[in-house]
């Protein structure tokens, strides 16, 4: 177990390799450039790290050529930060401009980059949207042509699935923050404590224990189970008997974990005690298959067999997913899912299990998968639902 | 001055009252629907909140029938949450799918209540962006033909810009909790403190103040001011002679506030002595002007006319902007935005000077436009920077 902290921000070697292998995949797709758009995949090219993508008022390009260096077409607030990137060629504009929002200016440089002909993959498929107003795309597709607009082959999909030792490392020491954080639980949880409370002071530790930000919490609370995952904490206060789940996705350095852990509130219901123990079995069958070669599917079906007796799933639509630069990415664990497994894919193994009509309990685990098997991010829970 | 906490929540009157508004919007464009897929489109008709959104793989739609209640089409994951809205027709698929991620049910939804002919509005102008993957937009074009797919005719802006007393009580509710998270800055920060432990810091002064979450912070040090305003946090340890500017969005229910605040670490240089009076005049200048039927641009040109003689902006690109549901909301207080100011519209004011070469200092301020000009949300700050 690595305890110490990794460093900050990535070598330019990393972001040359990442360019060397996506330019590979556009030449074999035929496409003579990327046009990125999204916070994730501009930053996995360029190391622009910012919580500005907040702000949902300014369109940031980046122009990825099949040839040469990645060109920033961004507003000029975004300057200062880019500049200290490997990144040489920033072109920029006053944003927000309501009559020409970085189009002209994408668009001359596409024309320069590319020429006035040829195919510009933008990431379409599933879990990608494009982060611009679409009638700017309109404009922008107009601009351009004959230059055309396509699909990106899934280039950004395949890269980053599959993570480099140097991002393992940030995601093991997210994961390692979270770890502090669930192991202080019971300083701030117990019978009476209202769970936005509880909800307020979980993101407390997890910024002591070392987190930048704290981007997602989820949780419930109720007696052999709760009803949902996603719902924001209400002020109900903790009863004998509930189980208490805290779903978290910190950040360190540009990264997520996203993992959580359930707590009995006195002494637990049966139903609850057998819904832990079959969660941890699930994730156990799992940790059991996992290695290069197998599928997505795979992972769910073994998980699957344990939680439902191989029903095929339940409301929560996936057993668990990627993890990276975002709080859940490719590929997902489902039936239909037949992404097969490389070294250095992260991901999550997130059973759930009916423990009561209406009530149900989910566990969650980050693993990497190694070329021997699971490696786990997350410590492992125990077998025995842990009391508080 | 209110102190009470507001109620969390809204009425359903206030979601039936925004849906007349829109629908009469809609009528009056030829618009038979509009299609949303945004965190806050969704949330604006239905009340659903949750920060599962933090998570890109499900899209999420709402139909906004010109002639009938909103329908939702989402996630099996979300409709426990969605249920406990005033929305009764939600329909649901196992999210995420493959080959079928809800278009064929959208698209089915579509025709149900439109027909096969028609006119379905999408937000795409300025500040919007359509969160689904494009190849299902355009799966979902060819599905529904020839009913159409046409720009929103500014609704949603035209709808959202415009806060009720309910959503201003919100707001201020987010700013009153900044305001007390600021005031205890001394607490954090001295010279030798590093920037990042700061950042840290003022996230948990935030929380312990009642923030809900903190969805952005931002800021930087220097001498006589700093580089830019969204950079991440460096480990560089606080100078004497520094400027320590924090600035951040933090959420109370589903409301943000946006302001930030300037410390002096030691005995401030001259030039951010100067630069923060400019920054305060400059505040005053607009907070002499506003009111309802001036423009956006006449907001700016006040503030302007003070920090830049009347240059015209820089590279900051704008001097404020709307807030609400999201950090930054149209409108942007820049020379080309003639939006005209009405009461219950809530904005920064958030002016920019430069100090040194290289450095700038920002103030920002939140205001909600009355009848008799405008009413501060943040704790005016002082003429004076204050020395930590």
């Amino acid at each position: 177990m690595k305890m110490t902290t990794p460093a900050r921000g990535f070598p330019v070697s990393e972001f040359k390799n990442r360019l060397a292998k996506a330019q590979k995949m556009m030449n074999e797709a035929g496409l003579d450039a990327l046009l990125l758009t999204t916070e994730p995949d501009v930053r996995y090219f360029t190391g622009f790290l910012t919580r500005f993508w907040e702000s949902p008022t300014r369109p940031w390009f980046l122009i990825v050529p099949a040839n040469s260096n990645p060109v920033a077409i961004i507003p000029s607030i975004g300057v200062e930060l880019m500049g200290q990137t490997w990144i040489k060629d920033i072109r920029t504009w006053r944003s927000p401009s309501l009559t020409d929002d970085g189009i002209s200016l994408l668009a001359e440089a596409l024309h320069e980059i590319i020429g006035t002909t040829g195919q510009v993959g933008i990431p379409m498929g599933h879990e990608t949207s494009l982060r611009m107003p679409f009638a700017d795309f309109q404009n922008l597709t107009n601009a351009v042509a004959p230059l055309k607009f396509t699909g990106a082959a899934n280039i950004l999909r395949n890269l980053r699935m599959v993570k480099s030792e140097a991002e393992i490392a940030k995601i093991r020491q997210a994961c390692t923050i979270a770890d502090k954080a669930f192991t202080r639980v019971r300083e701030i949880a117990k019978t009476g404590t209202p769970l936005d409370e509880i909800f307020r002071q979980f993101q407390i530790l997890c910024l002591q224990e070392g987190a930048d930000w704290v981007a997602y919490l989820a949780g419930g609370a109720g007696q052999s189970g709760y009803g949902d995952v996603i719902s924001p904490a209400t002020p109900i206060p903790l009863r004998q008997g509930d189980v208490l789940m805290l779903d978290t996705g910190l950040v360190w350095d540009g990264y997520f974990c996203d993992f959580d852990r359930n707590f009995a509130i006195g002494q637990p219901t049966n139903a609850a005690v057998t819904g832990h123990c079959q969660l941890m079995e699930a994730v156990d069958a799992a940790l059991n298959i996992i290695k290069p070669g197998i599928t997505a599917a795979d992972v769910f079906h073994a998980m699957d067999k344990i939680v439902t007796g191989g029903a095929g799933g339940s409301d929560a639509g996936r057993l668990g997913h990627g993890l990276g630069m975002q709080l859940t990415e490719w590929p997902s664990l489902i039936p239909q899912d037949h992404t097969v497994l490389k070294e250095g894919m992260v991901l999550t193994l997130e059973p759930n299990v009916q423990t009561a009509s209406g009530k149900i309990m989910v566990h969650e685990e980050n693993i990497v998968v190694r070329a021997n098997g699971a490696e786990l991010l997350s410590k492992l829970a125990g077998p025995k639902l842990e009391v508080l």
